[in-house]
């Protein structure tokens, strides 16, 4: 199993696109094309939000009553969040248009949009952009490269990883592409990420793969706490890699599984550590907590904390913000028990031992809390159970990005 | 019942004081008393936070285990928190220099402590300055403002407030003070608040009206989401108004469980008003809720809403933001049903209507954002209850705070 250099296209007859089709941006691609000639079966996990954007609300429909998917259209700029039924009738609209450009079903079309909310998306020119994209498309890694770079807002960069294992002797890739920062007419941190495969596999375990690691991956990030309207990560799947299809939880589920986690936890660490306005990737690791739900809680809580985050930005070993943080979390421990320690690439230091200070040195505290890959280990001391979670730092940009708008 | 000029010493036989102990800060008092000759049924509600202070575990223990206090003794510069046994021991000590000073047992003697943790106490300071307070106290409203200057941290002004009222034919009077903001030597937002009041009322009434009111006021407000380890409200009652003692739930009861509501509000808006770094106090209130515990969670959701509140510091009328933190709250509605509202002394403007954008005038709405009390109605349409939740903006001073220490 090892990470190599790619994308959605790295998988076998997965073709991609990225065009300006002029919805919102000057100059810059704003539509992105992921597509599978072959029928893909496919999973999707989508926004807990009460208030779910249209695309949400069709793909969920979609990958429910449909077996099959063969493509997926994504606009940057407006969201189709808050839009109505209007807003939903364009889902349907720009469906139908990829459907008969590649002479499939409208329920074979995903959609996914990201950008300010409570516009309407300019519905002709999403279909005018459907088509570009068809002329456009390709399946090497230049062309995934391009879609990646068409869904960003405020991203600073665009995220992209590809895996490639074996299952059944034969060679399987899973490629994937996310955004997720905020935006450039900022609105909200809107979490998109596609992830396509050529592993032979049932729609039913698909779906048990991708859901089981979610909770781990793009569950355990925060930026601002804020959960978005449109949340969407869609996993395809299109069987091109020729390996016996994987139908029962055995060794090549698990080689999958295992990793299509390694790729989600690596696009779920881009968006962390390109957070607006961050300065650093932040990891909290829960170590020896009760029980798996306790630890995910309380890394969690920690990478959430406004106090800790901007004590992280002054690099600034304000240990008694993340004692903090786990004590208000609603897990039950004794606060007297609790090591921590900071970690970077600068090094390792124990900061608290037994809930009290340990007494440490100040300037290399700092210095381990200046480099751009942070984690804060916790130790419980009251089990065997782990999480890790990921966040970034509370900065002036931060502010910035979210508050000089329109003002 | 009318709110009057006072604090503190507003009630009958309440004496107060502020002095220099110098623990921490130069040039300013960092330590306060108030004090009843007259014993007082007392009563507390404390952080719910795994991680609690000393004093906190101290003031817990003689309130449910001693029937009567005499006075509260409370530090500013260091908060006493994650400090072991020894930090617990600094309270005991503390409340038996009080006890000596004024003749009473140290079961009578109350602690509350804000500021930097992780440091332990300079004891003997504390205990010099127990003495100190006891030549410096008064009854006077001058008093009663110099302790509550005495408690502030990061607070940007003293937070007092008195109400006057009759019950069983007697003029009675509540008064309180409180700090909550920050902390000059940033760590966490500590709230500390006491109330005095001449009323004559049983402890067990004491304590369920102060827990009852304490669910709409400082439950309600928010900052940053940080809870502390030092929160502590306490309620001090003496019985010096000579009313009969209310000790069922009638009329007088009534009486005295809303005239202390007013106080406590009042108190709590004025800690979410003066909110490190933030320009203005920003209100959420959400009405036609299905239950009080759902209108309780969608306005504390908005208030703690980090886009949003980064929004508010914008003066951008950014609906999407309210909509989303409203459906992300883990209550269930219908967003297709909600109208949103701004309102501030330069008006009130339909910015929603039914889930949709009202298509409303974006200057206006910059106008009533740019106030310095600035409200977010809410109307869900989808029953009868209602709840407020106040809270400020996030702006680059609550980062400077907050980040830019020892950095």
């Amino acid at each position: 199993m090892k990470l190599i250099e790619g994308g959605v296209t790295s998988a076998k007859g997965f073709e991609a696109a990225g065009v300006n089709a002029g919805i919102k941006y000057k100059d810059r691609n704003d539509m992105a094309l992921i597509y599978s000639a072959t029928p893909c079966v496919a999973a999707g996990v989508f926004t807990k939000n009460v208030v779910k954007a249209a695309p949400v609300l069709w793909d969920r429909k979609i990958i429910d009553t449909c077996d099959i998917m063969h493509a997926v259209i994504i606009n940057a700029g407006i969201a189709n969040a808050c839009t109505g039924k209007e807003g939903l009738s364009y889902c349907e609209q720009t469906a139908k248009a990829a459907a008969e450009v590649f002479g499939v079903r409208k329920e074979n079309i995903a959609v996914a949009s990201t950008g300010v909310i409570g516009m309407q998306l300019p519905i002709d020119r999403i279909v005018g952009g459907v088509y570009l994209l068809k002329q456009e498309k390709g399946a090497d890694y230049e062309h995934g490269h391009t879609s990646a770079c068409a869904i960003m807002t405020t991203d600073t960069k665009p995220k992209e990883v590809a895996i490639e294992f074996e299952v059944g002797g034969k060679t399987v890739r899973i490629g994937g592409m996310c955004k997720g920062s905020g935006m450039i007419h900022p609105d909200m941190c809107t979490m998109l990420c596609f992830i396509t495969t050529d592993v032979a596999i049932s729609k039913k375990l698909l779906a048990e793969a991708l859901q089981k690691n979610v909770e781990d991956t793009f569950n355990m990030i925060s930026v601002d706490g804020d959960t978005s309207t449109n949340d969407t990560v869609l996993l395809m799947a299109n069987g091109e890699a020729g390996n016996p299809v994987i139908d029962s939880k055995d060794d090549d589920y698990n080689t999958f599984s295992e990793a299509l986690r390694r790729v989600m936890e690596e696009l779920a660490k881009m968006i962390a550590g390109d957070g607006e306005g961050c300065t650093c990737l932040f990891e909290c690791k829960v170590i020896n907590a009760r029980t798996k739900e306790n630890a995910r809680i309380l890394a969690k809580s920690v990478i959430t904390s406004n106090l800790t985050k901007a004590a992280i930005f002054g690099h600034d070993a304000n240990w008694g913000r993340i004692l903090c943080a786990l004590g208000y979390s609603g897990v039950d421990f004794d606060p007297e028990k609790v090591d921590i320690f900071f970690e970077s690439k600068a090094g390792i230091l124990k900061i608290v031992g037994n809930g009290v200070s340990t007494c440490f040195s100040e300037d290399k505290a700092s210095e381990i809390l200046s480099q751009d890959y942070v984690i804060a280990l916790c130790d419980m001391k009251d089990g065997s159970e782990s999480a890790v979670a990921w966040g970034c730092d509370l900065t002036y940009d931060y502010v910035k990005i979210n508050g000089d708008y329109r003002s």
